[in-house]
């Protein structure tokens, strides 16, 4: 194995995935990179308790295990789903010195690992393609795109509009308005903010933004930028404003600059978000 | 018309209603009633824009209309649906000296309403049964509770739970978890809090009880209740907990007492729960 093979993590703080998946992400890994990456798929990520890939308590103790290990460069959540705000209370402060040079790659519920992270100033979060977003169309795309990431801190692979002297965050909104009024919440004033949704009606994407947009340090963000809305179902009443009028109006409400569309969602074209600011580290 | 003629005004904050359904419970409220209570549907109710029952200065300016006038004894809202939370900001600051003496009748998205109103100290909001209600089974057990609590202040249509002596509040689960971290939000601390929902998938109600539960308020709560979950989609994961397992285990992490079951629910034995302590009147 190579000097300077980087050493890929994978846990899944939410739901599970199947092994089938696991090989066909490490077989992409391979072909890509050869000795260059390893990917180690904890066996955590195969364990199902209901709903969770495992019980909160072997969800927990995998992520420490694997954030904890200097063995590992990275952190790549292999899966969103639900239940990344159910880890046990206070996982953040079992982080170790090696925990806090990780970068820590997902989206969607992973986005509730992310934002303690983000808050606690503990590593680089980073928003981004996971192993569950393979079976989509194109999907072997966004793998490639969230390994060259890891392996090769491609600068390709960010959202286009990201500026090495701006920081940013971007978040799944469900998620986000959940996370608002908790501890888990970072302080987002003076960041662009990046955020989409799938399956969810417009208007519950309207009540969410209700809610984002009243958290005090949303209100002193930079700006807000909208990414895709997909597999929006139909209401039986429709709604009578399109996506675009309905994050100017919460940001025109909230006093918050409209910064035009994002390119992330929940599909093969998800572009990498780094937190925070490329330029500070931080 | 008796001097002691009950006024009861109608608007809707969130969702239209139909003429027909206003005619319908007009119809139950002079059967039950005759002279002694008028229902006067604002035309608000009736107007449609989008997934609204008229613009958000329309129902703004309905509310406002009906809460400040002297001649009406209550405000019901005669649907939820979702917009409540759109009324324009400020809305509260413009309620008069009879706005605050008034009761206000709504649940589910209305608790938008209910909220605020609670937490600026204006009227007494009260969770209970509303016009859209009466499609339901048994549907026209609802509004004649509604009535026997708007025209008599009946204390049998009152959630069998409730003592005089405890300050109580009534939500919907998903409207509560967008309430958190917003300036709408009330210090629910030291306060018996039912909660119900309908529709939603039990992963969903899980993740807005972490919301629910992160508030510093309801970390101080007297109790949770749990009314009723009803017509929760099944998905393609079972959750593998019961609704009980659900709301014991959000109780228990944040160290607030579970105190039961609720008689309070998308339903039409959806009973009545007035905000505050029934003995102080706040």
């Amino acid at each position: 194995m190579a000097e300077t093979t980087k050493h890929i993590a994978l846990v899944c703080p939410g739901g599970p995935i199947t092994k089938e998946l696991a090989a066909q992400t490490g077989e992409i890994a391979a072909a890509r990179f050869g000795d260059a990456a390893t990917l180690d798929f904890h066996p955590q990520c195969f364990l199902e308790a209901g709903h969770f890939a495992g019980t909160d308590k072997e969800r927990t103790a995998a992520f420490l295990e694997v954030a904890n290990d200097p063995q590992n460069d990275a952190v790549w959540f292999a899966r969103g789903g639900y239940g990344a705000c159910r880890l046990e209370d206070g996982w953040w402060s079992k982080l170790n010195e090696v925990a806090r040079s990780k970068t820590y790659l997902g989206y969607s519920d992973a986005g509730m690992v992310l934002a303690r992270l983000y808050k606690e100033k503990i590593g680089r979060p980073v928003h981004g393609p996971m192993p569950t977003d393979l079976p989509r169309a194109n999907g072997e795309t966004a793998i490639a795109r969230a390994l060259d990431f890891l392996i090769k801190g491609d600068a390709a692979t960010f959202e286009p509009n990201v500026k090495p002297s701006v920081k940013y965050v971007a978040f799944n909104i469900t998620v986000l308005a959940h996370l608002v009024g908790t501890d888990a919440m970072p302080d987002l004033s003076g960041h662009i903010i990046m955020l989409e949704d799938v399956a969810e009606y417009l208007y519950a994407t309207d009540r969410a933004l209700f809610t984002i947009t009243s958290d005090a340090g949303i209100r002193k963000a930079k700006g807000l930028m909208l990414g895709r809305l997909s597999d929006a179902p139909e209401n039986d009443r429709p709604f009578g404003q399109s996506e675009e009028e309905v994050i100017q109006y919460w940001c025109a409400r909230a006093g918050v600059r409209h910064l035009g569309r994002a390119d992330i969602g929940h599909d093969a074209d998800n572009k990498i978000v780094p937190f925070g600011s490329l330029a500070t580290g931080a």
